[in-house]
């Protein structure tokens, strides 16, 4: 593939041309000669001249910084990753029901499926056109898994849950299992059977080991190209907005309402009832007791410190209001920046 | 079903009477006239007010907050949960060993459980009466399961461990993995056999993808009536009491003993060789590092704040007991509250 | 088993010999004369006076602290851990492959693996001696398994990746899934297709549901002897040195190194792009936003109080900049010693 062969598929603007076809991507610090690689940020300047990549993807502000073969676009990052895409081997899954799986013959399946080994397919589900159901997957009834979705390893989607078009779901998640509602009477815990739905839109992805819960009553939504990452917890009756990201590790309580374009860092903990805008950023670690109705970026957190000036610092916390209240004691009448009025 | 016919078989006094019969459980919010809802929080008046549910269930100091056909009861929430089981379609499982799973000849099934696709049974399991195994889960030898237990799909139970009556256990649960013990030789770590089992009373439910590892020397236990919810993590040795209830993302390190009706909430992290009383509260996010030895709620965390303040002030952090210090210069006899003695 | 046994397998000096053999290894408080314990604390000195274990294991320090029979050794830890080894009942798995399993013609299969029921095992791979891939264990293309290792049950290995020899990986583990990375273009998202592996030296065990993410464009790394414990993320392109050690829950985002004998306490999370020196020590629900550069013991955390407290205090965490303002405004001339310079 040559600079003009990119460029016709993804457009963009070639300034010279490599010599050799290329064959890959690479990072600028370990690039070859046949491999195209991407400044995207420039604080990486450094290692754009010394990279051996063959050529180079570059946003237009740069288009001087280096004389190798390369492609000028508004958003490198986003070429890049479409590059990557031209270049990554697509798994071909041939088409076809593998012979070790159970099918219950009332599931509708479309003939471009492909239905690994040891996948178990419930009663009534509807199966879309170039689907993927990786082994040991395991679908209750009446389950919905729409077109050219991927469904990598051992993914159970419980009975009545939805997933829309091109997702990718990892190994290891869990959807529509019952959210977490007890009634507790006379100190014994009464079961509220979980009776709504988890329905997600079209363009998801889902990280390994992430647990979705299905609704108490009504449905938990995620909408359009949300993503979420490795490990994330998402309680009974969310709603995830369109774009919105959320990084491994954070958990979701019951019945928080996330907007749209919403960024969420890894290990968040996000208590329920909440709602978050749409463009609120949450930095990792944050924990989020209140609702954010703000865009912006927001963060909570102890940061690191060496173990013995912690044990100090957080003794002083137990009693931080009552030192605060000395230092009002000493000086009545100067106004803490901090004060609410 | 008719208001008499509920309080026939769950108690409780009804006001008036539906003109159809009721067809399920809504939230007050969405409810339709075939619908009963229910009000437990008096706070939510408004919704009552505007409601389309069909009935209501309410507690007799709201008795007459409303005109519509009700139940009042000492507790509406408990009364719905138990309503909502008469309404939720239960999953009917057929009897029997599905032909493509992999059971021991040396197990003991009961002929009124139900073992599903690819399921593996090792050797000499016991599995009770009525008991569902869902597709994928795999039983290590000497496993025992009670009576009326399910395992929803892709469940693991290693060898040795004992799950009580009733169970409900979530896709993706792991009970029995190794605990985390290793004895560090010169460098090197060498593992600690764990030999323990895991041994689960009567009435508990597990949440998905969470984990519950075997006991290093003695066994993990777990009581009765003990509800964990999604992604937690128990480690070996640990023992929770009976009705204690722990919210998704938590992590419970080894040999952390845990008493009754404890309600932990989510993403707390409890470091190990701990103790906590019965009737303890931790709230989310909480981070406990001391035994808790008295009944009540505790809490840590930093609260959410604009990044740019959370700078500021996790800045001050790092030295707040050099601050605490010069307080004490300035203004020596004036007692700081926070003083311990 | 005598002592006299033991010491002619693991070393170490025989002080007495027990009267009748040894059956197993037992904790101090409950190990029975049959069973042989060890004090490796000298605080458990006095579960050690009220012992029922048949022997010993003791440092020389302590050598009069018993008249037990007893093995005195430089580490009673490391040595208890191996004497346990001897008595642990190995699993013994037949050679060969389970008739349910599903092998690709062309993977290369040791003689002496076992294969258990309804493993997948993809095109090309490599499966060494005395391997063990527990039931419904799932490998993609291109994958090789070092000899002895044993991946327990329902794991999952993507494509390509790679593992050691003597291998532990429990229950639910993923090894391969996709890093999270995406572009933004205008506000949607685009896949970053994830092109490297994971490479995992020898002698490492990963915990149940531990999930370790494949490399954006090169690989992600860990070492020998790296033991992770449950439920901990390893995001993509993290490198882990060899016998760094981390405890569940933890999270480690992308492109962190990691050195060698560093020990990650529980719930650890640590955000991306950093270096974590050798022998660094992070406590439990440390939140690392920088590098660390110097071996030592690094904490952060709010440490647990009652919720009332926390309420007051953590107002007050809110505005602590501004507190420390005001108190620089009556002091001038004090310096604070937290000051940086």
């Amino acid at each position: 593939m040559y600079l003009r062969d990119l460029i016709s598929k993804l457009g963009g603007e070639a300034v010279g041309e490599v010599s050799a076809p290329l064959t890959g991507v690479g990072t600028l610090e370990r690039a070859t000669p046949t491999q195209i690689s991407f400044l995207a940020n420039p604080k990486y300047r450094r290692s754009l001249d010394a990279t051996g990549a063959g050529a180079v993807i570059i946003s237009a502000s740069q288009r001087e910084a280096t004389a190798k073969p390369r492609i000028v676009v508004d958003n490198p990052y986003a070429y890049f990753a479409r590059v990557a895409q031209l270049f990554a081997p697509q798994a071909a899954h041939a088409a076809g029901v593998h012979p070790t799986a159970s099918v219950s013959p009332t599931a509708t399946i479309s003939a471009t499926a492909s239905i690994a080994e040891f996948v178990v397919v419930g009663r009534n589900c509807t199966i879309g056109d170039k689907v993927r159901l990786g082994p040991g997957t395991v679908l209750g009834d009446d389950v919905v898994i729409g077109s050219a979705s991927e469904l990598m390893a051992r993914v159970v989607v419980y009975a009545g849950c939805q997933i829309g078009e091109r997702a990718v779901i990892h190994a290891g998640v869990v959807i529509g299992a019952d959210g977490f509602g007890f009634a507790n009477d006379k100190g014994a815990w009464v079961k509220i059977p979980q009776i709504g739905r988890v329905v997600i839109g079209d363009d998801c992805e889902v990280g390994a080991n992430t647990t979705i819960d299905r609704g108490a009553i009504e449905d938990t939504v995620l909408g359009n190209d949300v993503k979420l990452d490795n490990q994330v917890q998402v309680g009974h009756n969310c709603r995830i907005g369109d774009h919105t990201i959320v990084a491994g590790c954070t958990g979701i309580a019951g019945s928080t309402i996330i907007g749209q374009r919403v960024m969420i860092g890894g290990a968040v903990s996000i208590t329920g009832h909440l709602s978050i805008c749409d463009d609120a950023v949450l930095s990792a670690n944050a924990f989020v007791t209140k609702s954010v109705t703000q865009p912006g970026m927001y963060s909570s957190g102890l940061p690191l410190m060496p173990h013995r000036d912690w044990l100090k610092n957080a003794a002083q916390l137990r009693h931080l209001d009552a030192l605060a209240d000395t230092l009002k004691l000493i000086a009545p009448n100067i106004k803490n920046k901090g004060d609410p009025s």
